[in-house]
């Protein structure tokens, strides 16, 4: 058991890992995605949760909601596990697997993350306004999106901003509400479908037995964990860190207005990266085991990469809704504020990042 | 010679610094004041320099550019030495001079004033989108400013955003370049009024007598010159320096979308440090004489807060011009993202005096 606290990647004299610890791995993960499955239908379909703050207590839809969202970490873990480790496992029946995980994870996870853009641009809209948001926030989205479109006469705004914050705060919560609701329809004919039965199917029979390579048997995880690790140090020192270590260097909103603002090609490097720690991390997870110390940094880097591709989609949102036919000057000025401020956070996120990644590695129990 | 060198608030040791040192360096700035105005005249009036690149080299109109501008510094100068140095200068004369210099130094500045506010927004607009703003900076201003109100049409734009931008830039060139016209001319006047007459006559007795108290004879400059140095320490005592030493605090921003965003409540104590700053460093002047080495901290510091008060002042004109009624919304949206960038280049230059501020201090020679 003392090889699996050894981090394969700071102790080059660390003792083999055996492949039985993958396997060992890939089994739990998939037995919670089974025990999350279970809870989701236990939960019923439920509704899309209106509002954070209108669901009923300890209900259907939370517990709906959270098992979606065990069903997606074990799903990713899983997914990244075939990824890294993919030497070990019988190729046909890997490479099969991990698109069809991908699927799954990302057809339960846009629901949430409609939720999460528009709770974020209606925070930046408070902050930015003062309490000129909240009407917007008071309104009853269901009155909201029966409004139908916009019916902002194409008359001039004599430029009162508050009315522009509050009416940009509820073109958001329109689109934003109405992608939802599609992504809940899209999630739950997604657990309805054959395609996502064959992939329950195939997790419950790896929680029972993972169809390792006849050569894995005497393999090392080691090696394949650190090259997960090489290549998201190959991506980090591709980043512009030294620019993005320098505070205010309006980098991140460079080319805000050009004609096609979303998305912005410059995100792409770590958005990349994001996906790559995320790798590293798992293969730390599988190489050292459940117990296995917290790597302070590479959390504090994985938050701010989170926060980077929050905050883009975010700005993207705003811009596309200003994109919206007939809104008055004063909704567009307001969703040109609102871009700009989380293409700001997009760049604070940078900074963020590149300090955590300076960061010595410590590691706390 | 050598207590010239001596900073009155760097070595409390140091001797007393005698009044006639006062009285040298106000006939000195008055001298410097009337060479700048002869030039001026010599100058010609000159039309408003329609365009930096269309300024025919070496012509009246950028003499006379140079003309004013030294005409301010001298006359910026006298004024702040007569407010720190004011009890040992006749009150009835200093109190009557002062507000006079200051009116003569703010009509001959707003002109130049409204020329760097449209450089430096169309400068941003140029980064915000590429090459979008370029065809705005190639019209003719002539033709922009005899081009009358906006022509756009309130049909919906339907967010091609670098038209937006460029609609955007144009507005701003018509908007500021009649406001730079205006004061040119509101300049010219001013230099040709009997007020004026009347200031150059008392600079004129200045610069050859100056109206000392009984009392100055034996006083010293250094305890006025430390009191100087005393309002501004509590006046940046009193700012929110570590927020601003925190970088991406989203401050500056913060009510970005009231109903009457200019000018920033939150900008108010920032630009007194401002002023505090000019007057410290011209008691330093006065103290230490022309060849006082340059204190870099308080040059970065003052730097950061012109950057400051200039961007501030950019974002105010963004918000005005988006208050333009009948403009396009794709015009609005780019004229947000403007204003959002120029007050996080606000936030940035309270970084950049954090920073500077936080320097020790070093003498370069």
């Amino acid at each position: 058991m003392a090889m699996q606290h050894l981090d394969p990647t700071d102790d080059p004299t660390a003792g083999p890992v055996p492949s039985d610890i993958l396997a060992r791995y890939l089994r739990d993960r998939a037995t919670e995605f089974l025990r999350a499955l279970r809870r989701h239908r236990e939960a019923g379909p439920g509704g899309p949760p209106a509002r954070t703050e209108a669901r009923p207590g300890g209900s259907g839809p939370e517990e709906s909601v959270d098992a979606a969202r065990a069903l997606r970490r074990s799903a990713r873990r899983i997914s990244g596990s075939l990824h890294t480790f993919r030497p070990l496992l019988q190729e046909a029946w890997s490479e099969e697997m991990r698109p069809e995980l991908a699927w799954l994870s990302g057809a339960l996870g846009r629901e949430h993350a409609y939720q999460a853009r528009l709770e974020r641009l209606l925070l930046a809209l408070h902050r930015l306004s003062g309490s000129a948001a909240l009407p917007v926030q008071g309104l009853d989205p269901a009155e909201v999106a029966a409004a139908g479109p916009p019916s902002h006469p194409a008359a001039p705004d004599r430029g009162n901003l508050t009315v522009g914050a509050a009416k940009a705060g509820a073109l958001l919560e329109r689109q934003l509400t109405l992608a939802r609701t599609r992504a809940h329809s899209t999630a739950l004919q997604a657990l309805g479908s054959a395609r996502f039965h064959a992939v329950a199917d195939q997790v419950a029979v790896l929680a029972s037995e993972v169809p390792l390579t006849p050569a894995a048997a005497a393999a090392d995880l080691r090696p394949l964990a650190a090259a997960a690790q090489d290549r998201l140090h190959d991506a980090v020192a591709a980043l512009p860190l030294v620019t993005a270590g320098s505070p205010y260097n309006a980098t991140a909103l460079i080319h805000g207005l050009s004609p096609d603002p979303s998305p912005h090609p410059q995100d792409a490097p770590w958005h990349q990266v994001r996906l790559l720690l995320r790798l590293h991390r798992y293969a730390r997870e599988v190489v050292l085991g459940g117990g296995a110390p917290t790597d302070v940094r590479i959390a504090a880097a994985g938050r701010a990469l989170d926060h980077h591709r929050d905050a883009a989609e975010a700005a993207a949102a705003a811009a596309s809704a200003a994109r919206t036919p007939r809104i008055a000057p004063a909704t567009a000025y307001a969703l040109g504020v609102l871009h700009a401020d989380q293409r700001h956070e997009v760049e604070a996120a940078r900074f963020a990042f590149q300090q955590a990644w300076q960061m010595q590695t410590v590691s706390a129990p």
